[in-house]
């Protein structure tokens, strides 16, 4: 029975697909205070690279911006472009910080993963950033 | 800014890559019954045929078998289909009832899809099927 | 101290603002199922005829279309042209089934309010068309 | 030590104090429809006749206006008007009952108290009416 | 290590030690309407007659009454004398609605126990009057 | 990699481990009454045919004795009888049903099996008997 | 379709409809003790600049008062003046901040705000203020 | 419409009212170690001096004895006497701190009261008290 | 109507019956790990010595064990030895550390009380034992 | 009636069928950084030693991995080899610990269990391990 789900395989982007080039960062106009600003979604999906099936998760991305604010509509096509992509869920989760690091220079970022379970178990990934004083 | 999104505009397939023909069903031996049985999912995903962007939802399936029950695998495999397909809320409840009616012939079925919110708007689909006596 | 207040009460629109005109419907494929469709949002927002002051509301439009559904996005527009339109909570919930019924001709459709607490008061509303056989 | 708590039993007030005269209606726009309507509050309280002590309660009224609806500000006033009345928890139910349907007329009236508990046994009373056809 | 257990088995009460007698009617000011009067308790406690160990329970009581109502204290200290009485858990909820039907003569009681779990399985247990017409 | 579980399949018993036999009854002292009872439980546990992998689910048995009441402790090995049989969730719940009906020839029975997700659907199934009259 | 929303596009203030003038104080009288005080409403709302449509949150204002505390209903009449007003979210949150800390000169001051989600992403900013020593 | 509420402003005491006399203390058996007490009700009640509404709360007084603890039935009658005392939520947290605090001198105290919402606005008081040492 | 209740007081037993003697512990092996141990119930239940009532708590045992683990069966009996024992809350949370200090010389134990509300108020007490260094 | 039982305890085994071989990892792409990872899973199922029946818990893994992550597959089919092994529930959470540490030398590992309720009470078990640096 099994042979017809093989068959069936998902077809797969590779990291090439990560769509770095959409995300836009806006000017931010307190730059002096340590807020906090936090963006939360319970729709990220990739794909296991393994089986092809999709992996859903809860993600939050919290951060203290220096200069920018990431332009939330650039954002969600940025997490949208991992739909079809196949990565590992920890290695998704710290390719995201390395992107959004990249991007805006944050004082400290934290993304956070809670994926569905997979096999009666689910998965939390915490991976931080702190900028060097 | 709009354009650099339009660009970007995800390619959907069209209904016929739904894959009807993955689903298998087995022999139920309790016929006789009025048993109930519920498949619940938080993670069914299909595309919206006009922003090309994701549309999630939970499914539940409620149903009184007749003869024969769904194989399980078979459907997770039927509904990961509609991942990329570009179909509208309502039509996606009433196809995936109409697939399932024609393969078990149950009693009674009824397809339930509650869809995360767009535009601050969630939208909730109950679509039933009865057998005529 | 109240004198204050009274200078700043907010300019309130009549009737004649709330964007009828906006509304869109769309066919639907499966007229002949009585299929429920279900529009929720936590955002309706409309303003109280005598203290000027807003009435924020989490709104249900449950509905059987019969050869029509609404098209979300004109319906959110709809919804927010209330957002500085005076009138009572009452008044608002069975003016928006009277406009929908209108635009749909459903076989039935409730539209229900339940509105945040005023002086420790919350208020729900419930309104219902059922078409005439 | 008794004796300290019974020399500083609270004076209540009898049921004279009850501020029917407070009420005021407002005509119903929709008198042919049978639109639900509900007011909810975490806030009624009276004092027990017997120990004068508080007695709080979540209430609820809910009922289908004909031609009338009840003032909110005015109903408020009317509620707070228990506070130092000594009444058994089950007459004030059906005492605000009794008032609100002479003022409303309404085709029917539900009012619910869910009084928190007292020497561990929480108290929910549930009073009718319907009018008569 | 057993035995040590058996030599310990708690001294149990048996149905004698319910207090009937201290339960008390009051008279009720609306018998004609059909309004629902409802006591619940987190605190009921007796004991397993076999194993001479607590069985906790949720408590609710609901009637219509007729011409009375029971005294609140005289419920709390009715309820508590089940404390150290061997009674099936079956048989403890039979026994509190015969004895308040008895008592109150109601129009309709229904008692329910929700007891907490023993060896993984908690038990629910709904007893019924109603008056014949 | 996948050939490595193969090997490590968990043996699984076939029905005959299934303990009817240790099920037991008690008398009911309220045979008259229409008593409902229920026995919940959040630790049933099964094994699947196909992958030997074990099926957790809550389960509920609602009955309304008749002369009656299955002895707790015996139900608990009962239940616990299933752990390491291969059995598919639909029959599991028609066959407790069946086996409990046998015992206690009640008025009605209904089991309820509320499953953990397998593949990132969940199932519930509710089996119903009831006496002819 | 999109131009017809673009028409419709509605009117937003600038940041000087922001009414810093209805803003009010109060007398503390117990400077010397750190207490916290906390506001807390689920009720604000202002309007994306970019697209005019209404951005709705929970807000929470959370001090330790030097010498003054701030009049609850000016605090009410403040925030209700950001409603039609076109602001990020990022600098709604810091302006209320400025505003509160000028009027009051608190020893420490945290503005939280929860917006509800846009484009299925929900946005949380944590802005403080703490008086130099 | 508003005289009418004026004329029936509800009369309010002064804070010659709160019985900090019928305050008793009881010995505490352990006093040298660092245990926490805590009571928390849901059913605070004083007045607002202005408008004269009720104002309600549920309050939690956290503790660490040193010689003495608050008898719990009057600690109950004191916090009933504010019932119809007119003042501020914030002096009522303090008041309340600071008779706990001549009463049982204990090595750390603190009051927290959270008032339901007014005008939309909850509100969230945290005093506290620590021994010198 | 108080002297009734009165002649009705329950007999207590006092702190003799506190069946110190049944608790038993067994090796720990892994003694050189801080490990945290928790054990939680919803059933621990005493008598006021004042009123002869009830008193039911929520109990938390948490402890980093040295060289033994208390055996579960036997700290059942022991905390249901408490069940017809007069003694305030306060101090029965401080005897129960006392008695599983001595048992099990951990190197740190805190149990915590979270006792059901009487006449409104809910009392919650920590009491905790650090081992000297 | 207890002996029926004797007979049927379930044969469990000893801790050598606890499969440590099947636990497989993988390379983890990102060592320099302190990422948290977390596994969660409601559905572990070990047997207590002396009775032979089910003990269930909710277990969760967390970690800061060095050089390898476990992988998932062989993670679920190691939890599963303790479902018929008699093992103490402390022992099992230390044990899990000491396999996961020897195969990944993480930097930080963390093993939770919150065992459901046997005799009314629910155990909770943290054990730890650190890196020395
Ligand atoms: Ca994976
Ligand atoms: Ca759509
Ligand atoms: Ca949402
Ligand atoms: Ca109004
Ligand atoms: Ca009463
Ligand atoms: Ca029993
Ligand atoms: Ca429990
Ligand atoms: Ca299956
Ligand atoms: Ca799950
Ligand atoms: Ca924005
Ligand atoms: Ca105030
Ligand atoms: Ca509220
Ligand atoms: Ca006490
Ligand atoms: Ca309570
Ligand atoms: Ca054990
Ligand atoms: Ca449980």
């Amino acid at each position: 029975m099994t042979d017809k789900y093989k068959e069936r395989r998902f077809d797969t982007y590779g990291y090439e697909k990560i769509d770095k080039e959409v995300l836009e960062s806006i000017e931010y106009e307190y730059p002096e205070k340590n807020t906090i600003v936090e963006y939360i979604t319970n729709e990220f999906s990739s794909v296991c690279p393994w089986t092809g099936l999709p992996d859903n998760a809860k993600l939050t991305i919290r951060y203290i911006p220096s200069k920018k604010l990431v332009e939330l509509k650039s954002l969600k096509y940025y997490l949208t472009s991992y739909r079809n992509v196949g990565i590992l869920q920890e290695h998704a989760i710290n390719r995201i910080l390395d992107d959004l690091v990249e991007l805006l220079q944050p004082k400290f970022m934290e993304v956070i993963g809670e994926f569905q379970e997979r096999g009666g178990i689910a998965t939390r990934i915490v991976a931080k950033y702190e900028k060097e004083k």
